[in-house]
């Protein structure tokens, strides 16, 4: 994709969804790789209200974070948890999204670092998932504002696990990623509308 | 309808089911019948997002779910669920969504193989309905990647039980149709309220 | 206000209760009284989807709920009851919407006849209330596939309680009206978000 | 912003509001300072539906509340409890919004006086918060028809407390203000989100 591409498809994206309630505020942030050696990355600008993003809120980085191309404004501060995933598994483009179901079941589970999903279809729409039967684990980073130490966490566990899809911060949100824009927005949909159906499944729970 | 016409209603219903939430990422497939002897189906095309839908996702497939036409692309997973239900029930547009409640109340209700939905002035728009007191009955299949096993029940099923208007199979969605697409779209309007109505009734039932 | 304006509102009103979730499949009917001696009323058509109505759709009925104008179609199945409602209480529009709150709650509290909503500062958008310590009572009728009848228990209700703002049908929805069509529409808004908020309350209860 | 960019930017919020459920019926009202001292604030008109606002439903009115410039319309019945915030936060702008989440958790939490939100990366959104470990006071003032005590009682507690980022009022929604309109617009999405996240966290807690 051509940087007005990426551009054009990040605004749209910022758009649906700051509608659906993943994006409110200025959460959310959205990367797609440029070029992978040197890495470059175009990535949303810090404090940016996704509802209506120009092509001036994407910015330029480098693979140690640094503006490129000296254009202005401030990128993501959490830039480098990007980075770290796009390292870690070799994705071309990292969403995060900050939801009331990720954040509310990140909490949750914290105490088990974690949780499974299984036994769900949707999960078919996880790439490389070709049954429901298969087990997604879910693992939630304790949430941090240190983000170097904490794209550090991720970049750890991104190696030590490399059949994840996503992973929480808790009471943080969701990070997920793909081989393509495309790929990460399925990601998202998907792992939102599980952690969703997770969360009003367990509410029903003790009427079973 | 003619194939045009057929494409730019599956279209617009994609892009509504998909704002909903009854068709994130790839999930949800819709089929239209264009000719019944021999059958020849439209149908959506595999992993599809269901926002941005062209003409070139609505594919067409015999009986036996072939291609035809020598269209590029490959039709959903599930066409030989949708020739089944072509061919137990007569219709002429099948409709699969998948969203959270079909997903949760499959999973709730496993153990009774389906359940009783009764007293619901909604009921009254399922074709052939003209009570509130009428009984639904929404059987769930258990879930299998096995599609032509599945096709094979979901038949079965359907020539038994000539009343049913749509079945669940268990954390994977529903399965509705009609005589047309808009009966067909009603049916699934009409049975994602009574699913959600059903799920949030439940979730108040012990503080009674 | 002209039929044709009348159309043009029903229609944008119709659109707007469907994306809502509070008129699906079709669900819901609407109407607006043109002349009231001899009553005149512009009326949904039955088993229309509210998502697309056109002025075809809107019909005309005489005081008996008689089509008028030679126009084709058939005038919504609960013509009575929006009659009745005219009648009592001499509104100039009557919207019966069919959302999911509305339904659990109609059933969850029919052993009482209905249920008091009170303390609420969005009570104050009923005509005529000036406090949130209004207590509005919301009666509760047994669902029925006799129109007539029904029509004649909201009729006697409605004089016997000239204070009420709007009626339950069990399992069926809300019905509200008011002196414009602006009102009514203010009038189910005001009271679709009671419910929602008496709902979820209520769901939070044991937690106290 | 000029008068006029004021009420573009107040239409397109109130559409937006409204849409989200947070503005039903009439619901929420809306402020920005034009002037400062002496005091001048654009104000939406009482009673009006934020789902289609023009511009003449934005009046302007001094620091006493009274009408500038003989607009016509009646301006919101709570003009005095922007004043109040205006005046004691220095804000130039605030938002009342009235959802289902700060109706009932305002109601919840009235033994307490209020509630601490704390932990969420979300609060970060409010000006001035840097960590996720910020504990923020979200006050609850008792509902009353008397705008004038209540405006005094606001703007004590405003004084006593710097600290804030927003009240709610009892059963009758959030107040909340900025620097900028985007950034009470944020604030906004900030603590309704907040709201929404602390509400269903409480649903799921006895499963815990």
């Amino acid at each position: 994709m051509s940087k007005s591409e990426i551009c054009e498809h990040l605004i749209a994206l910022g758009a649906d969804f700051h509608r659906r309630g993943w994006a409110l505020g200025t959460s959310g942030n959205f990367s797609v790789v440029i070029e992978r050696a040197p890495l470059r990355l175009a990535i949303t600008a810090s404090s940016v209200d996704k509802s209506c993003m120009t092509s001036d809120h994407i910015l330029e980085v480098d693979g140690r974070g640094r503006m490129l191309n000296g254009a202005s404004g401030k990128p993501s501060a959490e830039t480098l948890l990007h980075i770290a995933v796009v390292q870690a598994t070799g994705a071309s483009a990292v969403l995060h999204t900050h939801s009331v179901w990720s954040t509310i079941l990140s909490d949750y589970h914290r105490g088990q670092g974690g949780f499974h999903i299984q036994g769900y279809e949707m999960l078919k729409g996880l790439e490389g998932v070709s049954t429901h039967e298969h087990e997604e684990w879910l693992p939630i980073l304790e949430n941090s504002q240190d983000i170097e130490a904490l794209a550090g966490e991720a970049e750890a566990l991104l190696k030590e696990q490399s059949n994840l899809h996503g992973f929480l911060i808790r009471r943080h949100g969701l990070y997920t990623w793909g081989q393509s824009l495309a790929e990460a927005k399925r990601h998202v949909e998907i792992l939102e509308f599980l952690l969703e159906s997770v969360g009003r499944r367990r509410m029903m729970e003790p009427i079973a």
